[in-house]
């Protein structure tokens, strides 16, 4: 999720976390990241989403966030462990970035040789590292223009998708940068707001009650999360950089 | 806290939790992270702790660790915000690192021109970065042995304590390092388990329920949580590193 203003995931998240062991299959842990100013909340775990404590928590308690990345997890390399929960989080350039995968990566063993080691032994964090690592070294110690860093990035997601499905998320908390390898879909909510339905629970909300006229909020899914409304397919191979609840070109 | 077996943090940290806005004035935030294997669990609130809901959620679910740090903040350098809440956060050697700090350092500014680069504005976060660029010079791409380590930690936090106060502990998940700049006690409870009674709140435990004859559990605080039972001070300027529970030589 990426928004204009800091706002709430309840809605999205209810929907979502009941793919984790629910509605869907991925029951091999899940996480979700909030950014709030340069900070983050990273809140990871092992057991299924729709069984899991700190989810009901998620589910209860409103955090606002401009830059929010969640995962669930279907197991496909590295065992069910909290250190192989997505999404990952590192500090580059005095910013965290948050990095969450959907996807296989076969044979995807780049060489690690900077400060950006895994903890756990998925390709995901894999990928993350190798990202970052050239990231810096593309760029040194500073952070480059946004149209610099997006064309890095992209140029990175491509080659990374060459191993396998790549579809992905990474967020510095100020962009939140979307690639997709097989599916990936967004949808815009801003004003006039209406009324949404879950695909996954018996659950709509009408955030015309719940915003104001200037909110924009931008969510990005593997697949949709509400039957009521119409979601933008992203092409494959496409990299989309959302910013203020948009995209940006 | 230190354990050979993971275990539940649930009676200390209702005690600690208490002086964050309770019986204590640190109401700026608070935080604490759980390592479970190699994965860690952050958790950190700008909210005083004893209003915090993430907070209450720590009271009531157990969350089993091996090595946790928790802090409580009054802020000195930084403003209230997430970014600056212990315990942070780093990667070093495929490992996950935690650290927070009771203090204050006067004109701390390192060089920092590693990867390890403050993403709030605390003196706390500075230091730990500096810890961690130090360590990665020292020692290059792979980890030093414990003794190794040990030793250069000690000269780092000595090095550092000579800017102020720097009460700190430090963890990789399988050592805890704690330094002692003004105060710091702890204690080892172990076979024949007693009650416990908190001095912050009208609770007590009685270990001997909930162990067996085989755990053993190092607490360290700055000031002592309970009021039966016989805390040990560290003196000043000494490193001592817990491991299953218990400091080693």
């Amino acid at each position: 999720m990426n928004c204009n203003v800091p706002t709430d995931i309840v809605f999205s998240f209810t929907g979502f976390a009941t793919r984790g062991g629910g509605t869907d299959h991925h029951a091999d842990g899940w996480g979700i990241a909030f950014f709030e100013g340069a900070g983050v909340r990273h809140f990871v775990d092992y057991q299924a989403a729709i069984e899991s404590p700190i989810a009901d928590l998620i589910r209860r308690v409103p955090i606002k966030s401009k830059n929010v990345i969640a995962h669930i997890r279907k197991a496909t390399q590295g065992r069910v462990a909290l250190e192989n929960c997505h999404p990952f989080v590192r500090e580059l350039w005095g910013r965290y970035f948050v990095f969450a995968h959907n996807g296989d990566l076969k044979n995807f063993m780049p060489e690690l040789d900077s400060p950006y080691q895994p903890v756990g032994t998925t390709d995901s964090e894999r990928a993350f590292c190798y990202i970052l690592q050239q990231l810096r070294r593309r760029f040194g110690d500073a952070p480059p223009l946004l149209n610099d860093l997006t064309a890095a990035i992209q140029k990175l997601t491509s080659e990374i998708a060459g191993y396998g499905t790549f579809n992905m998320m990474l967020s510095d908390g100020s962009a939140l940068f979307a690639h997709c390898s097989t599916s990936l879909h967004y949808i815009v909510r801003q004003y006039p707001f209406s009324e949404a339905v879950l695909s996954d629970q018996d659950m709509k909300v009408d955030f015309s009650e719940v915003t104001t006229a200037n909110d924009r909020v931008a969510v990005i899914v593997t697949e949709p999360l509400t039957t009521n409304e119409t979601w933008t397919p992203f092409t494959v191979g496409e990299l989309k950089v959302f910013i203020d609840g948009q995209p940006v070109t």
